[in-house]
């Protein structure tokens, strides 16, 4: 299998992003097409000692950054290291693309450089969420600000198709509807719609579902527009980041405490990890005709190696092809 | 100082509500009139030994629940304690009204039995949030789920009034716009519009905020639709909670993680109390004409007395006077 790498895209770029792919390539091997500056990635190979294995190097000097409005990937950065690998994906020269740079340009450029699946009216960016039980999908979690019905339908359909098959291993994923109540009357048109059409589906529909709830694991898949979905998904790193401020200050207050916090330090490590994005990698950008998956800006090596390891799980479980069969019966 | 409390409102009616207002009057030195079934009340003042000084009742023996819809406040339920107690105040039998009964009752009992302020076109449901720096104020946070640009710029100086008078102490709240990105080009046309109309207004106005930002303390008041309000809301209280539930099972993880917990006992305690939205007592519904305190379903004793502190502060920084003058001003 081989992953096409945007290895400029993303705040760590390229030295994290070269280092994950690495890891990647040695731990899953995969073979790699690295995108950007040539000169610049051979560099890094150098000083690292990396061999070039199962490595190609597409040459890219441009960047779109995340200070760069998000068309311009099709116009003044059509070359970028992002448009590039895109393109690459496109004409079958990977499996899959995986990117840490501008969400904004990674949809602009996989909705027009990769197309959409015949049927889908939107992609949607499918954030993969710890929870106190298991990860869960939240789509759409910011890349359609205004939705309609017909939209989070197909969310839905999407996000139960890459969960039942990469997560849960063909068991039927559980979708709910981001809401702020649990009784079919609430919210707006947009939810009474919806829920009316999840409701007469074959998905396996547990109704809606409030906020409070998420962080529990209430669903496999949580259906929302792009902007509460946006605001549901932060609001939990927020208050993630909050607490474990709060935590660390407590666990080192003091020398008695420090003592303290020594009888539960493994304990805190593996809370930590439950809880980072890195563990989950990347979420998919659904509803394109290949796998193209966003890591978290900020993604160091860790966090982009398990971002490939997000995409060759959706490229094994074939979740581009069943999304298409599923639109397809449905049209 | 005379406050209404609805006394069969909540989860833990009456006896948690009653010792709640006792406490509130014994610490603070208010006047109560008690709404509810008036032999029940008077049977659980005898098992308590609570002195009948400054406390009047009103007998309502019916009671609005959260499965009764809304609008039954004025039909069915014309006479259930909470729609007696709005009554009351807004024939001046009182200075505020607390009920911890159900939201949607309040914000229409509220709307029709005491009516808007002139010029205001929705009331909106303000809730206190804890954050790392100081109590912050969302609003709209779930009274109304479609917004206009207008509602949400009357959310912004109404919040602003609040904070502004009772948390600052005169100091000029911040202000800032829920939004997927800081940048001024982000969200929807709700967004678009409403940001216009911030910027060129005379409140201190931050910008858009990012969910992320939020539990931080970005600002004192955030203004949102009512949809995405209450994901905020309700999304930082599902993620404590799943924290708090992860901490715990640290601590008490085994003998050496419990006596490591010892060491920082009372630190944890601060932490809880910090996050404890029952320190803040309840969520101000502004745009109405007289002090309407919406406390927590769940309210025991403790945060029924805080929500008459609420209550009785909003009376002395003579919110409602202050929103009517700024709302007329702008018409």
């Amino acid at each position: 299998m081989k992953i096409i790498v945007d290895a400029y895209g993303g705040d760590n770029a390229p030295a994290e992003i070269v280092k994950g792919a690495m890891d990647a390539r040695n731990e899953y091997g995969c073979e790699l097409v690295l995108c950007g500056n040539e000169g610049e990635i051979r560099r890094l190979f150098e000083e690292n000692a990396f061999s070039f294995d199962g490595v190609e190097i597409v040459d890219a000097p441009d960047v779109i950054s995340m200070n760069d409005i998000p068309k311009s990937i099709l116009r003044e950065h059509k070359d970028c290291s992002m448009a590039k690998g895109l393109r690459l994906l496109a004409e079958g020269g990977g499996d899959a693309f995986v990117s840490a740079g501008s969400t904004g340009a990674l949809i602009m450029g996989a909705t027009f450089l990769l197309k959409r699946i015949k049927g889908v009216s939107r992609p949607a960016l499918a954030a993969v969420i710890p929870t106190a039980k298991k990860p869960m999908m939240l789509l759409d979690s910011g890349a359609n600000v205004d939705c309609r019905p017909e939209m989070l339908f197909q969310f839905a359909q999407m996000g139960s198709i890459y969960m039942t098959e990469v997560m849960n291993h063909g068991r039927a994923a559980t979708v709910g509807l981001l809401n702020v109540g649990t009784e079919e009357h609430k919210g707006g048109e947009l939810q009474h719609e919806t829920y009316a059409l999840l409701k007469d589906s074959d998905l396996n529909f547990i109704g809606n579902v409030e906020a409070r709830d998420v962080p529990g694991g209430i669903a496999d898949v949580i259906v929302a527009d792009g902007f509460s979905g946006n605001v549901l998904l932060k609001s939990m790193e927020g208050t993630v980041d909050m607490l474990m401020g709060f935590l660390k200050g407590i666990l080192y207050a003091s020398l008695i405490t420090k003592l303290g916090a020594l009888t539960m330090k493994s304990r805190f490590g593996g809370l930590k990890k439950k809880l980072s994005t890195a563990e989950y990698g990347g979420a998919p950008l659904l509803g394109v005709t290949a796998p193209v998956i966003k890591a978290h800006g900020n993604s160091k090596a860790y966090a982009l190696k398990n971002a490939i390891r997000v995409a060759m799980e959706t490229v094994n479980a074939d979740v581009v092809g069943k999304i298409t069969a599923s639109v397809q019966k449905e049209a």
